[in-house]
């Protein structure tokens, strides 16, 4: 088993990098802040004996020989976090694995197959969008002219950004095969705590639909413009939003629906809005939902529009169906889980995770920690030290068990 | 009659500073691009022989003779902006005060009593809220300690911004006593335009109430929270918005209702909201009708926060009541036009001016020019060359008879 002691001190170690007030962490993708993480990170895979490379993606890999040469087994997740995000997410992947790695240098454990673990670039989506940005450039979902052309809310480039932080490595750095990847985390939902229970086998990941919606009305002065004559876009956009979720609420009980930002244009008090953007996520298990929702909304939305006489333009900026992991993986989880006496349950992720990436790559698995509040994105995110250790436990047995295969 | 060409290119000068796309400026009130402003009409002003003054509010005076020294009368406007704004909106009102002293140099007519142009500061509230700032302060409405602690929207203070642009003056150059004030300005309404009237005598200014709203909900993660769990700012708000718009639609004809700003805390597509800050600008001619709509609109939103379990809180940032001009300059407004053979009638203002804080300083009155589809606070804000000419014209024939009273 894992040690805990030493493992905790590089969570409060993360935790100051990026800190803000209430516990939380604001430690956006490729900025200052995920600089000093990442050299923190190299220089505790260089001191845990690993061989570092940073790919083209700015993904890290620190390697692990084993017995043979064979297809390594991958582990980890990300160690950027939301604009107030908390402590844990993705944090916990990394930190596992590398605890998990110096666990096995204790006992001068020697693995059947190399072990490598990886911490992916810009997984949250909070800076360049859409997430997953690493895993999906290493995994050829998204080509390196995509990932490199992602611009922040500044209009700054994910190319630029990454060369200024000195972690644009080479392409031939990236990971070539894997012989299968693992990825703990915290289940960022209440399902785990609900039900008391410390371990979940995660089967896979819902789908999911990135929109952003621009309503584009007629600007004008807030106090001699009469009512009749406005095509104001915040009031459309607010009716819009206002139906969305209506709608979402009666077309199926376990959708969900989020209106996570919005900006508008010019933005005074006194100028009536002419232009508002707006992103919509759109989550559900089954695919079929999902887009029938969206394509159902779009319609409705374009018939409010023209009432209106505002303009509606839609754009899927990002869109992955439901993904289901690789069966011997989630069985391994349920029984590492077992053997070292944990409560333990299936379930599917309603969050995107750099593991729906791998699983098109290799056999892919992960574990879920249960979520105090079912909180997460939020400064308050909390993983109890004990799940946080019994999940490490769980990491390292089924590691153990997966690289033998 | 004025030299129309002359003042042009004044008008064209100032387009240029600030200028932005489709015709529009971007001077916002204490910007690089006000004090490039600023110094034009200073060196304009004293080129003209008048004796310039700064104040500690940074409105510009410039002060030409009389036969006697009599209180003055003063005429002028703004030359700040709003961010997408346009060339007209304030400038016009600086700029032809400026023509007709040229034109009374031309004539070498000395008026019986001295004439000060002014420049107010921060007459759009677009950087620095609530609006009139200048003129507030000038007139007492807000404290000197109320006007430099404004700040906008990245944290800078009033103060320390007057203090970088160099137009930090003495508080014994202010105005100190005033016989009249005279402001010529763009309608920035549909009136004048849809009955083919060329000079709008104005009445007066209709009350007006700033509102912030404050949404307080939960913040979480867009993927694992399940909808009947989450306190989302954002979906509370569009209701709220959308609910204040039907409001006001069945209230009053004329009530105007903007929401014109509106952030959302923490921005990103998946995290949910956990707090919405926005803007609400409510006028009516009848003072009642605006406070009744208002204080009905409270206790309706909070109801609706109460029902969403997030938390509401109002503030008002800013609220004035409607105010009726001078008779007697309005009537003069009305004879000048009709002596120079120009269309024209009496109206009341939807927007808020200097005009307001001074009429209680002094005899005060407007002068409206038409604005083309009733458009302001956009680039494509547009006043005729011919209804700006006649409208200096006004203000000249305006201002003499005013100054001999
Ligand atoms: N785990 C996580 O927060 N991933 C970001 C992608 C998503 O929005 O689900
Ligand atoms: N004229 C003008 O746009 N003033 C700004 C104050 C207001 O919102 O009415």
């Amino acid at each position: 088993t894992v040690n805990f002691a030493r493992m905790k001190e590089t969570i409060e170690y993360s935790a100051k990098v990026g800190e803000i007030p209430n516990q939380g962490l604001r430690r956006l993708a490729l900025s200052k802040e995920d600089k000093t993480m990442r050299e923190q990170l190299r220089e505790w895979m260089i001191d845990a004996g690993l061989e570092v490379r940073i790919d083209d993606f700015g993904n890290m890999y620190g390697r692990r020989k084993g017995q043979t040469n064979f297809d390594p087994l991958v582990i980890g997740s990300h160690l950027d976090t939301q604009p107030n995000g908390g402590r844990f997410d993705g944090v916990l992947g990394v930190l596992t694995a590398l605890e998990a790695i110096r666990t096995l240098n204790d006992y001068e454990i020697e693995t059947y197959r190399p072990i490598e673990i990886v911490n992916f670039t810009n997984e949250e989506g909070a800076r360049f969008e859409p997430p997953l940005l690493g895993s999906g450039g290493l995994t050829g979902v998204f080509s390196k002219e995509y990932v490199y052309n992602r611009q922040d809310r500044d209009g700054k480039f994910f190319k630029n950004e990454l060369a200024e932080i000195d972690f644009k490595g080479g392409e031939t750095n990236r990971l070539q095969r894997a012989h299968a990847f693992l990825e703990l985390h915290i289940e960022q939902g209440p399902v785990l705590e609900n039900e008391g229970v410390t371990i979940g086998a995660v089967e896979g990941i819902k789908g999911m639909s990135w929109l952003e919606l621009k309503v584009t009305g007629e600007g004008g002065h807030a106090g001699p413009t009469p009512m009749p004559l406005r095509k104001d876009a915040m009031m459309a956009a607010a009716n819009i939003i206002s139906h969305i979720e209506q709608k979402s609420n009666v077309f199926d009980n376990d959708l969900t629906v989020t209106v996570g930002r919005l900006d508008v244009k010019p933005g005074a008090v006194n100028c009536i809005p002419e232009e508002i953007v707006f992103s919509v996520d759109v989550r559900h298990l089954d695919d079929e939902v999902r887009k029938k929702f969206i394509d159902e909304m779009k319609v409705e939305m374009q018939d409010m529009a023209t009432d209106r006489k505002v303009e509606l333009e839609t754009e899927t900026l990002w869109e992955v169906n439901t993904s289901t992991f690789h069966e011997g993986i989630i069985d391994q989880v349920s029984k590492s889980a077992e053997r070292l006496g944990y409560s333990n349950r299936r379930l599917y992720s309603g969050a995107g995770h750099d593991a729906k990436y791998m699983n098109a790559f290799c056999a892919t698995g992960m574990i879920f920690l249960p979520s105090v509040d079912g909180k997460s994105h939020v400064e308050s995110e909390l993983t109890l030290d004990e799940d946080i250790e019994k999940g490490a436990n769980v990491l390292l047995d089924t590691m153990i068990h997966v690289t033998d295969n």
